[in-house]
């Protein structure tokens, strides 16, 4: 199973490939996709969608992990965030891909054990997981590779429950 | 010129088709794209994106004009119309048509002549100056019809200061 974990944003969106094979993850591939400031709005959205769609056809991911997106203080962040994410949502379920998502307590609890996880030993975490030489950089592709374990763990979680 | 109107969101996202010529405005199309409660957020998008493209095949606006979204108190409305509203912006900019966008004040300026109209006298203007028989309905189609609209004077004002 090729899981797709997608951070989206309208500057940045995160993005990280992770395969489960044989009881393994594998790093597949991870970056952002980003747009410039300059471009307007909806341009912007045009280019997430069209790389996003590129990144789909070149990984053939077998599901999509979104994190879910709750109040943030700065308003304006918000809306700018969930017009990316309603394009990245629609574009990998576009696309035939089912899409899951996972509150920031899931993924931290999944991909830790601990709720109240920070940034870092999330971090680390996913390193150690997908056996990397460094710590995956930026934030974005961090988080994005973090939703997808977090999907393979609550996949096999899903396995065992039924068997 | 045919201006398409988007009062996006994403349980209902109203459209407003007005087209201009010789100096007057005329209704072409109103209404609005509906998606099911009971259908997942992605495919939501989806449907909007589905929908919305049809429309723009059928009705080939030569631009399309949506309100600005603002901060609104409820926080999870904000999300689910801010996702909406990726998605329209990216399908009309996807299918290379040009996307300008107004605030309420503007909107209200340009259709009333008065930026703190209330929703009724935006609707009883929407309807003289398109000369519908009745106000148009539902809001958010009303609100697609006064952004197309507000789109039109806005050029019509530009075309005066250029001459």
């Amino acid at each position: 199973m090729i899981v797709l974990g997608i951070d989206p944003g309208t500057a940045t969106t995160g993005y990280g490939v992770v395969e489960y094979q044989a009881g393994k993850e594998k790093l597949i591939k991870y970056g952002t996709i980003t747009t410039p400031a300059a471009m307007g709005m909806a341009d912007r959205l045009v280019a997430i969608n069209q790389q996003l769609s590129d990144l789909i056809r070149e990984v053939k991911p077998d599901a999509a992990a979104v994190e879910q997106l709750f109040f943030h203080k700065n308003t304006k962040t918000v809306i700018t965030v969930a017009q990316g994410r309603g394009v990245a949502l629609m574009t990998a379920a576009g696309a035939g891909i089912a899409v899951s998502e996972y509150t920031p307590l899931q993924i931290k609890q999944s991909v830790v054990g601990y709720g109240k996880a920070d940034k870092k030993q999330v971090q680390v975490m996913v390193q150690k997981i997908l056996a990397m030489r460094e710590l995956p950089r930026p934030d974005d592709a961090a988080d994005a590779l973090a939703v997808a374990i977090c999907h393979i763990h609550s996949c096999r979680l899903g396995a065992i429950y039924k068997s």
